[in-house]
C-alpha cells in the first residue's frame, strides 16, 4: 500500500538492522487518518470472506482494527496480555514471547466473545517472527472459530513471521512489506502489480 | 448521549454498587460503529477549541480517542502503561492507581508527541475516581501544553472523579454520566436539555 510506505519513508526511524520505529503515526502517536485508511484497504481485501469478528492485541493494534472493524461492520475483540480482575468468566488463554520487550506475556479473550460461530479476521500492527500472530491464532483455535486470515500493518519480511504463517496455510495480507533494515534504509518489497506497471 | 445510554442499558451489567462491566462494546469486545458516533460527538463538543492533540491512556481510551481525532483531524497520543525498550527518548511519568485492578502503574509520554505548543483534549473510557485523568493531567503539565478539556465515554458520578477535577476549573464532559448503580439497576444522571423538553 503506497500510502504506507511513503508514511514509514517519510516517519519511519531505522534504529538498527531489526528495529524499526513508528512512534509516530502507530505505536505511540497514532495518526487517524492513515488509521482510517488502513481500515478501507482491509475491508476491501477481505471482503466476502463472511468475516463475522476481527481479534487483535492491545494496545497498537486495536487502532487499525477498529477502521476495520467500522469498515466491515463487525465487532472488535482485542485480547489483553494479562487477566483483569473484571474479566471474571472463562478464559481462552495462550502466551506470547516479545523478542523486542524481552518479556513473556499471557494473553487472554474471553470465551463469551469468540465461538465456533465466528469467522476471524487477525489483525496487528506488527509482523516479525509471528509469536503475537501464533498465539492469537491459539485462541482462535481454542474458540473452535474459523479462521479467515491475518491482516498485519508492517510486517519485517526479513524475519521468519510470514513464512511460518503461510506454511500453516494462513492467508497473510501485509500493507507494507520490508525487504530489509540495512544501512539505515527502508527497502520494501515490490508488490507484483507494482513490478507489471 | 442517549445512543450511549441505551446501549448500557441493553448490554452493560451491573455486577456490584461500583462496577459496572461494559466489555461487551467497550472494554474487550468494542463496537466500531458506536465508538464513531462517540469521536464524532466528543469533536462536536470541543469544536472551536484549538486543540491539536488527544491524549489517552491504553488501552480502552484508544477506540473512542481514534475516532475522536479522526473526526477533529488531529494526532492521538496514548500513555503506556510501563517503559516500552524501543522508547527510548526522554519520557514523561506519572503514577496512576487503579482501585479496580488493584494495582499501581507508572504512566509515561514520550515528550516528543507532547510540548508547549499543544491544546489537548484527554479523552477515556471511564471516569470513577480520577485517578487516570489526574495522572494524565499530569503528563500534559509536565509537557507545558494546555488543557482545553476531559472527554469520558462512561462517568460514574457516585464516585468523586468529576467533582475532584471540575473543581480544579477543568471541563469535562461525559457522554453517560451514571447517578447509582443500587440494585442492580443503572440510573443515569438526566441532562438538563432532557429535563426541560
Amino acid at each position: 500500500m503506497r500510502l504506507l510506505e511513503e508514511k514509514i519513508e517519510k516517519d519511519g526511524k531505522v534504529l538498527s538492522e531489526h528495529v524499526l520505529k513508528v512512534d509516530s503515526f502507530l505505536n505511540h502517536q497514532i495518526d487517524p487518518s492513515l488509521m482510517n485508511e488502513l481500515g478501507k484497504e482491509f475491508a476491501k481485501r477481505f471482503a466476502n470472506e463472511g468475516i463475522t469478528k476481527i481479534v487483535t492485541i492491545e494496545s497498537s493494534g486495536i487502532a487499525p482494527a477498529i477502521m476495520a472493524g467500522l469498515y466491515m461492520k463487525i465487532p472488535v475483540v482485542f485480547a489483553r496480555k494479562r487477566k483483569s480482575l473484571t474479566l471474571n468468566e472463562d478464559l481462552l488463554t495462550s502466551t506470547v514471547h516479545s523478542f523486542t520487550k524481552k518479556e513473556t506475556n499471557q494473553i487472554s479473550i474471553s470465551n463469551t466473545y469468540l465461538n465456533e460461530n465466528d469467522c476471524v479476521l487477525i489483525i496487528d500492527d506488527f509482523l516479525a517472527n509471528g509469536q503475537a500472530a501464533l498465539g492469537l491464532i491459539d485462541l482462535v483455535q481454542q474458540s473452535g472459530a474459523k479462521l479467515a486470515g491475518i491482516g498485519i500493518v508492517i510486517e519485517k519480511s526479513f524475519q521468519d513471521g510470514a513464512k511460518k504463517l503461510k506454511e500453516m496455510g494462513i492467508r497473510v495480507e501485509s500493507l507494507a512489506r520490508i525487504a530489509s533494515l540495512s544501512n539505515g534504509e527502508v527497502q520494501f518489497i515490490k508488490e507484483r502489480v507494482e513490478e507489471l506497471v
